[in-house]
C-alpha cells in the first residue's frame, strides 16, 4: 500500500504513481455514495491519494443539473467527512464531477454516458482507465454490466474495473449465474467484489501486526488457544430495508459474506508479507477446510433468532415481525449463532464461535481470542477470581487490540481479571471505503472478496438456507435490546465456554 | 500467604491462626521505625493480620516514658500510614506497645529487657514467641545476638526469630564472619535476612502472574527472549549517609543485595506453585550459574560511575565529592552496570543488563523483557518505525505491568511502538515492610535472602570489590540528573542493545 506523502495537501506533493481515470458511479444520488464514497474519495483527494487528474462521472435516474450535483457532493462531504473540508482546493475537487441522468435499461443511457467519459477524457488529457462502481439494486447487476459491455462504455485502450456491493446473489445458483453474466464483460482480476469488513484497519493490519511483533505471534500458537469468537452485533432494527431484508436474513446479510470473511482473515496463517495471491489462496483453504454443518448437527451447532419486542437503551421498541413491511407470520431470522470448525492443521479442534444480529444491547465487531488456562500441573492450584486470558481484537465502532490477564489485588490477596488495551490514534483514520477505493484504483485486490471464496461461502451457506426454508432448525426469540437468545449461550455453555 | 479476612476490623475477625507473639525491636527511636515499621504493624492490625494479642517492646539508648514512646508510635502512623488512621482500635493497638531504654553492649540492659518481655507476657497471656528485629547499626549485630543467647532473651518455651536488616557484612569474609557469630545463637532457620525489594508485591506476585495466565507464560520462553535489562534508579543524592555510603558504594548497598535478588527473582523458572523450599534452591541454582565476571572482562562488561555536580528537576545540585562528610577524593562508586551472564540452559546467550545509581533523572526499579524480532523471513520486509517488544514489570513507584507493541497508526500508514499497561489497584497496597514482617510472624522465609544465596552474592561480588580497591577499573563520572554514564549507554550499544 502507498505510504508515501501521508497528509499534507499540496499541488506540488500530489501523487503521480496512481493513473488518471475516471471514477463512474452507478448510484450517484443513493444513500452509500452521499455517506461513505464522496466522502472517501475526497478524504483520499486530501491525503494527496488522487491522481493528478482524475473524472468522476454520478449516474442516477433523477433529472440533475451538474450544479445541483455539485452541491449535493458538496453538502455530502461538509456532513460525512471524517476530516473538516478545507475550502482550498475543494473547488478543483468538485470541477472533477459531472452527473448523467440515467436509466440502466436503455442502451440509449449509454451511449450517452460514453459519449460524457469521453469527453471529460479529452478535456483532462486523462488516460482511458475505468473504474466502474455500482451502487445499485441487485437486480440491476447484470443488465448494468451487459450493457456496458455492449454499447462499448467498458471497451477502452486503458483499464476497466469493476467494483460491486453485496449481495451477490441470494443463493449458490443465483450467484453462480450472476458471476457468469458479470464474467462476459469482466475478467475475475477486473471484478472488486467489495466487503466493507475487509476495509476495516484493524482487519487489514492484522496480518502485519503479528508479523511485527513477536509477541503476538508468539500467541498464534494452536497449543496455546482455546477458541476463537466472532461477533458482529447491532443496536438497529430492520430500519426501512425490510423489502431486502426479511428475503436476505441474518445469514445471507452477514453471515454468508462479513462473517465467513472475518473467520478467513482471522484463521489466515501466514509465514511472511505475504502477496496478494497469497492471501487469496489461504483464505480459499480455510473455506475448503471449514466443515460443514451437517443435518443431524444443525440443532448443537447452529442458532436462528428473530428479535421480539424489547428495551434498548431504555426505549421501548417493537418486535421484527411488527416492524414496518414485515410480515406478521415473518420466520426470518435477524439473529445468528453458530459452531465451526476448520479442519486444517492449526485449527484443528479449535472451535470459532461466531454471531450477529440485530436490535442487540450494544454495537461491536470484534474477535475476541480465548487462551487455554495452563496445562496439568495447576490441578491443585486453583486461586479464586480466575478468568481466561483473552486477546480482544476490537475491530468497530473503535479499533483497538486489548489483553485480559489476571492480576493480584494485593489489598485482598485474590486474582481478577484486568484488561489492557493498545489504541492507536483513530480520531482521523481512513474508513474503510476510502482504503478499498485506493486499493480498487491501485488495482490491488487483496482486501476484496474473489470469486472463489465467494463461491465456496455460498456453497458452505446453501445446506442452512435451504434448512430454514424448511423451517428444520427452531427459530427462537430474544428481546430486543438483549445480548441475544439464551439458545446461544447454551450453544457455548455446552462446551463450558462464555461468550466475550 | 494468608488470604482470610482481607480488609474488614471487627475484633469477631481477628486473625486467630497466628500465634500471640512479643516483637522486639532495636532501633525503636530510629528512621525506619518511624517510617516503616510502625505503619506496618498498624496496617497489618488493622487488616486482621496481628495475633489477637501481641506485645511490642520498643529498644533504644535515649530515655522515653512509655507515655512518651507511645505519642511517638501514634504520631508515626498519623504521618507514615499508607491508610487513614482509624480512631477505633488505636488504643487498643497502641496498648501492645513500652519502651525500654536500652545500651546493646551491656548485659544488664538485657536483663531489664527480659524481665519487660516475661512480664508482658503474663499480663497479656502471650505465648513465649519472640521476634527479634534489629534496625541497628551493622557493628551492632553480632554484640546484640551474643547477648541475647547470654542473657537469655532469646532463651524461651516458645519460637524466637531474628529479623536482620542490610548490609549484612561488607565483603565475603566479614559476611561469613556475621554469619557464624548470629549462627552461634539463631539458626538458619530462625534468621530472616530482610530484602525490602523481595517484598514488593511485583516481586512476590511475579511467580503466581506467570501462573495464572498462560499469554505470560508463554514469553517466558528463551526462544523469545533477548535480554533482560534490571534498573533501580534512584534521584536522591548521598543525603546524610556518607559515613557508611562513602565505605559501601552502589556496589555494596544495592548490587550485592537488592540487584542479585532481582536477577534471582527474574531468572527463577517454575514449573508450579512453588514451595518456600524450591523456591530458595533455584535461587542457589542461579547464583552458581551466574557467570563470575573475569579480570579481562571487567573494561567490557562493568560500569562504575560516579555523579558530578548537575541540574536535577531544574535545581543545581552538587557533585558527590562535594556532599557533605564525602572526601574530595573520594574513588566511591555511585552507579553500577553490568552485563551478566546465567550459564543454565533456560537463560544461555540471553544477558542480563543491571544497572543502578544515585542522582539520577528519575525514581523506578523495573525489569524489562526485550524480545527477539522475528527471524529470518523478515529481512524483505522491514517497516520504518519499528521497536522491540517489550515486557516491563514496573515494580516501584508505582506497579504495574505494561506491554509495548508496534501498532500501525492508520492515517500515515506507519508503525510505531504502542504501550499498554495492567495496573492493579495500588491506591491502597500493603506495603514491602508490611508483607514481610507479616511472613516472619507466620515462619515463612520465602521473600527473605538465606545464608546460602547472601554468600554466593558476596563470593560474585568479591573480586569486583577487589578490582574496585586496586582502581583496575575507571571509575567514570555522570552529570547528576542524567540518565547515567555515557559508558553505560556504550556497554549495551556493543551488543547493539538500548536500555528502556
Amino acid at each position: 500500500m502507498d505510504s508515501k506523502n501521508p497528509s499534507s495537501h499540496t499541488e506540488e506533493k500530489r501523487n503521480t504513481s496512481i493513473q488518471g481515470m475516471t471514477v463512474v458511479l452507478f448510484g450517484a444520488t443513493g444513500d452509500l455514495a452521499k455517506r461513505k464514497l464522496y466522502p472517501a474519495l475526497y478524504n483520499l483527494y486530501v491525503d494527496n491519494k488522487m491522481p493528478e487528474a482524475f473524472s468522476v462521472v454520478g449516474l442516477g435516474r433523477t433529472p440533475y443539473t451538474d450544479d445541483v450535483f455539485l452541491a449535493k457532493v458538496e453538502q455530502s462531504l461538509r456532513t460525512y467527512s471524517r476530516g473538516n473540508v478545507q475550502e482550498e482546493g475543494l473547488q478543483r475537487f468538485l470541477s472533477a464531477f459531472r452527473y448523467c441522468t440515467f436509466d440502466a435499461t436503455e442502451l440509449k443511457s449509454y451511449e450517452k454516458l460514453k459519449g460524457l467519459i469521453e469527453q471529460r477524457e479529452r478535456e483532462l488529457n486523462l488516460p482511458e482507465n475505468r473504474l466502474f462502481y455500482l451502487s445499485v439494486a441487485p437486480g440491476l447487476i447484470d443488465v448494468i454490466t451487459s450493457n456496458l459491455n455492449t454499447s462499448g462504455v467498458s471497451q477502452s485502450s486503458g483499464w476497466k474495473r469493476l467494483i460491486v456491493e453485496k449481495p451477490f446473489g441470494s443463493d449458490l445458483a443465483s450467484a453462480r449465474e450472476l458471476n457468469e453474466k458479470l464474467r462476459t464483460a469482466f475478467h475475475e482480476d477486473e471484478i472488486y467484489r467489495i466487503d466493507h469488513y475487509l476495509g476495516k484497519p484493524m482487519v487489514q493490519n492484522l496480518e502485519t501486526l503479528i508479523l511485527v511483533n513477536p509477541v503476538l505471534d508468539s500467541l498464534f500458537n494452536h497449543k496455546l488457544i482455546a477458541n476463537v469468537q466472532i461477533t458482529a452485533s447491532e443496536t438497529v432494527g430492520v430500519e426501512t430495508r425490510a423489502a431486502y431484508y426479511d428475503k436476505a436474513g441474518a445469514i445471507r446479510d452477514m453471515v454468508q459474506n462479513h462473517m465467513l470473511q472475518l473467520v478467513m482473515m482471522t484463521a489466515l496463517h501466514l509465514p511472511k508479507k505475504a502477496q496478494p495471491e497469497e492471501i487469496r489462496t489461504q483464505k480459499v483453504n480455510i473455506m475448503e477446510a471449514l466443515r460443514p454443518i451437517q443435518e443431524e448437527n444443525l440443532q448443537t451447532d447452529l442458532i436462528r433468532g428473530q428479535y421480539g419486542k424489547g428495551d434498548l437503551f431504555g426505549i421501548d421498541v417493537p418486535a421484527y415481525r411488527e416492524e414496518p413491511g414485515v410480515p406478521l407470520s415473518s420466520m426470518n431470522d435477524t439473529y445468528i449463532a453458530a459452531r465451526l470448525f476448520i479442519d486444517n492443521e492449526f485449527w484443528k479442534g479449535i472451535p470459532f464461535y461466531i454471531r450477529t444480529g440485530k436490535r442487540l444491547d450494544k454495537k461491536s465487531t470484534r474477535i475476541v481470542f480465548e487462551f487455554k488456562e495452563r496445562p496439568t500441573h495447576l490441578e491443585d492450584y486453583h486461586p479464586e477470581g480466575l478468568a481466561p486470558n483473552l486477546l480482544i481484537l476490537e475491530i468497530s465502532p473503535n479499533e483497538s487490540i486489548s489483553l485480559q490477564v489476571n492480576m493480584k489485588d494485593p489489598s485482598t490477596n485474590r486474582f481478577q481479571p484486568s484488561t489492557i488495551t493498545f489504541t492507536t490514534n483513530t480520531s482521523n483514520q481512513p474508513e474503510a471505503y476510502e482504503l478499498l477505493l485506493h486499493d480498487a484504483m491501485l488495482g490491488n485486490a487483496t482486501f476484496f472478496a474473489n470469486w472463489k471464496e465467494v463461491e465456496l461461502s455460498w456453497q458452505w451457506i446453501q445446506p442452512l438456507l435451504e434448512a430454514f426454508e424448511a423451517n428444520r432448525l427452531p427459530l427462537v426469540t430474544y428481546p430486543a435490546g438483549s445480548t441475544g437468545p439464551k439458545e446461544a449461550k447454551q450453544l457455548l455453555a455446552n462446551d463450558h465456554v462464555n461468550w466475550w
